[in-house]
């Protein structure tokens, strides 16, 4: 039998106990939807994950796109895959019945996600790009184009792609210099080169959207002068496909997540490279931060799978590895113990459950505010938005920073195995790496916390979310066991304030590189304590199901959810002390003006 | 130009400056040296590093050992490098003269790991075990096989290995099952299977001399019926070389470090595999403690070595990538800066230069107490005996563990690039993550830190160590600026007697298990502390130079040496707050009997 990456009872259990996913389906928007459809839904995903995705998980890492030509070659196993997600309708799971969607909720999106991710984490990235890029042309598209790219997309016939990066800008857009001259028809010619773009060309793809950043000739520097444009690798001419001019310049050698290629693209070297605009002009990258808010909530949720996944190997491994005896009976008499009779090795196992289990939440809390958005309107509407915001760069970056850390305890508990590839953690140690890096860096995603969504609308995100957190402890507290959970977060509630009370000064003065020079750290600290508050609200709800009599293997199961709550609160969450102790400390050392020579 | 690996100041700076490495060439020992002929020394290694390992790195790691008919062929620079290296004397850098070595402080012989390590991790490994498991035969051979063995293996012609870990033991060394069977001419007959065995035979080796732990027929179980046996493949027969039933049954296909290939070997499959027993029947965990012991400091050493190589290629890369503009100034009009002048970036920097050269320091101080080890007696001898154990675990430790973090940090400073194989960047992360898996994990360090080192001798140890560090505070607080720091070194010290003030009474009434839960969290806060020590000692020097008028370079560097330890005391250190706070926490979680079923 395979190895197990994820727990089926887990997810449900933060779907529908957590998160209450039921309650959505009473808006009209899901009225065709019940809970019995949903929890097929998710049963069928697995058994894809089973066949089409874990199977190939290996392999596809033993052999790496290959770029011949022009034309890169991705593994045999990825074709099938992607035909059998756009028939299955995974791409469409949150279309519009009309287009042939499943119109489900974004939290079935993000559930499917992370079971496929936490299967094959490679593969699943184009469908993923895909999917988001279809809701980008939703958004954004005219009926017509619509009517003409979502069904090849939806099919997993035709590959999305968001190209946004640039050789000369990288994480600074302002600098995106591709061009695009109005043709005088409507359409433009794009002209430039895109970096690091994944899925941005393979053999089996019929056709490449690209969803590319430019700057219309003429426009403002700067981010207000770009502009989004839909550039498919092969445009409609009459009834043909002809060849439209975007051309792989390159093909990364990836570390990790060698499913998917990874791809430095010239658009328009030929100056035959035509685009269209989508939304308005100069509201390129608002526009397209749609699409990116999508994809960093799916890295987040990305990350936390390869987590899971590395969790239950090593798990797994723990349960069967006979190696030395309890350290209060070393009796050489007696066998040799499983290893996971090691304090030690509990302690890393805990670990590896508490960030995953928590960063999955986390991650399902933003889908959740995002389906909130959809079904309600006006203020509420807003205060939804405020939510998911604020929450956005928390998702993409506790979850990739911390599986890193979490994986790699995976990788010791193996020990020298944990090194070699005859054994499966090397592989998601290597995968997971990239997902602080791409959509965002952490830097960019503390930057964008504390000196964009801690901010706006005179701090109201914060203060709507604190509201959240403070509900989670208002629940907790019905239970003595979880009240003195509850004041350990509610401690870190005033940590962060505290924080940004000795902080805030800078900003208003003007001096954002002092303000934001430690931004990362602050993000760590709310990534901390928003876990803290997503445990605790697993807690509370493991405790209900306690106190209502869950029986047996049920019982079991909340209490290993208590369990790793308090592992969470008494390992991971006094990381803050130090963390708050750093960001109220007055030294400054990374100041440009006062170390001019330190780097020696 | 190739870029820098390391900093030949930074060395001379930590060897003559900080750890005094001229004082001891007063001893009889090393009059044959003098400051001269160590800074040629020194020069050399560089020139070596430079010809015969760091223009091999990249490829070594993608032309990785194979395993053709019980063969392994490895990189074809590898035999050159061997013999450059036996030639030029770097595998018999501390053998006494009358056995042709150099007889050089084991200082220098750290220096020379550390500047080959910070080239080429990979193959240095091969002659840092020959020249390890030379001086254990040093110690515990007998004058005929000294003469016999050492010439070739410090020519590089003869592999030398440390063949402990086996299939059902890993690192429960009581467990080992390797026999030795007495065949009447006092020599065994051994038989028993070894994984993990680095360097273990390749293509190229004229022989390799294994030390091999195995229990001979009728032993006491566990580790006091372990005997240390010296087990060539080819042994000698009359003035042949006879094969001597040592097989290759695997090669493992490692993440990183694929310059030497880690083996699986069969001894005595066919029955006929002699060895020859070395020092004491049933001490031979004891006497192999001495080539561990050696072998752990220089893992920790090449630890510091690796994060050296990354730090430089990352600062390389920040001073030349243009990429966005100062947070305060963000003119659209300006080209874009070089990424160095971001406040985050010059923050990773900052962790990577103090994490690369505070460890360094503290490899440098265990060598420089093996080195007093050498050249004292008595009580003094015993002493320095003292302080080398109790800082082996952590100069292990600390740098293995941290590397991780800091490479990874440098490889955050690349962004997208930083994950592909078109940059230096993620070889240093594939290679680090060995380290602090193979001579004893994380996990075994911090049981043997708490466990053996802080308690033997009535914690003689840690009060000797103390000492010292007391000592590095009051040279410290001659000057008004470090002040401060030396009373926050004070602290750290004051958490660990109180850490151990609260633990002490389970270790007293047996509770072992309890006692050692946490050791690993034990492990980093003294890790902190010791490398705080290091970096307040570095500031100490530093500001005596300055004191007393360097000037230009030399006094920018001592600048930058005050601002790392800056760095270390206002960002590594804080994160002792939260290692005390769960350090003293009462609640336990990680027991089997409070959490038997916690992982579901």
């Amino acid at each position: 039998m395979a190895r197990s990456y994820y727990s089926p009872q887990n997810l449900s259990f933060l779907l529908f106990e957590v998160h209450e996913l039921e309650d959505l389906l009473s808006s009209p928007h899901f009225e065709h939807l019940d809970r019995q459809s949903l929890e097929m839904m998710l049963d069928s995903a697995k058994q894809m994950a089973d066949t089409f995705l874990f199977p190939h998980y290996e392999d596809m890492d033993r052999n790496e796109p290959q770029l011949e030509n022009g034309n890169i070659s991705v593994h045999p196993s990825v074709r099938p895959y992607l035909d059998a997600a756009g028939e299955a309708g995974w791409i469409s799971l949150t279309a519009p019945l009309d287009y042939d969607g499943m119109q489900a909720p974004g939290m079935m999106n993000a559930a499917a996600n992370f079971i496929f991710s936490a299967a094959n984490n490679g593969a699943v990235q184009l469908s993923g790009l895909t999917n988001s890029a279809a809701n980008l042309l939703r958004s954004f598209g005219t009926e017509e184009q619509k009517r003409y790219f979502l069904p090849q997309m939806f099919a997993g016939k035709w590959q999305g792609t968001m190209a946004l990066t640039e050789p000369q800008a990288g994480s600074s857009l302002s600098d995106v210099t591709t061009s695009a001259t109005p043709r005088g028809d409507g359409s433009y010619l794009i002209k430039g080169q895109k970096i690091y773009i994944s899925g941005g060309d393979y053999i089996g793809a019929e056709n490449v959207v690209h969803f590319v950043l430019a700057r219309i000739d003429g426009a403002p520097k700067g981010t207000k002068g770009i502009s989004l444009f839909v550039v498919p690798k092969y445009r409609k001419e009459g009834e043909n496909l002809v060849f439209n001019d975007v051309t792989v310049a390159g093909l990364y050698h990836k570390m990790g997540q060698k499913g998917s290629p990874a791809t430095h693209l010239m658009y328009g070297e030929k100056g035959d490279c035509v685009g269209h605009l989508l939304g308005e002009a100069n509201r390129g990258l608002a526009h397209m931060f749609q699409m990116m808010n999508e994809a960093r909530i799916a890295v987040g949720i990305g990350a936390s799978a390869i987590a899971s996944a590395a969790y239950y190997a090593s798990l797994e491994f723990a349960h069967q590895r006979p190696q030395g005896r309890p350290l209060n009976n070393k009796d050489l008499n007696m066998d040799q113990v499983t290893i996971i009779n090691h304090p030690d090795v509990r302690r890393m196992l805990l670990m590896q459950k508490a960030i995953t289990e928590g960063s999955m939440s986390l991650g399902l809390q933003a889908a959740h505010y995002a389906d909130k958005i959809d079904v309600s309107e006006g203020e509420e509407k807003e205060h939804y938005q405020m939510l998911l915001d604020i929450l956005t760069p928390v998702v993409k970056t506790y979850p990739s920073e911390m599986a890193i850390q979490s994986i790699s305890q995976g990788m010791q508990i193996l020990g020298g195995g944990g090194f070699c590839k005859d054994f499966p953690l090397e592989n998601y140690y290597r995968d997971i790496r990239i997902y602080a890096i791409y959509e965002g860096t952490t830097g960019i995603q503390s930057q964008d916390l504390l000196g964009r969504k801690v901010t706006m609308k005179n701090g109201l995100a914060l203060q709507l979310l604190s509201a959240e957190i403070l509900q989670t402890m208002t629940d907790a507290r019905t239970f003595d066991e979880l009240k003195p959970y509850a004041a350990l977060l509610e401690e870190n509630m005033g940590r962060i304030q505290q924080v940004l009370t000795h902080l805030m000064p800078f900003a208003m003065k003007g001096d954002v590189e002092r303000y934001l020079a430690d931004a990362n750290l602050f993000m760590e600290l709310t990534g901390i304590t928003l876990i803290a508050w997503q445990w605790l609200k697993q807690a509370t709800k493991a405790k209900q199901a306690l106190v209502n009599g869950a029986q047996g293997s049920d019982a079991e199961f909340y209490q290993s959810k208590l369990h790793t709550m308090r592992y969470f609160f008494h390992y991971e969450v006094p990381k803050s002390l130090g963390l708050t102790h750093r960001l109220l400390d007055a030294t400054t050392l990374t100041l440009v003006e006062e170390s001019d020579t330190v780097f020696i």
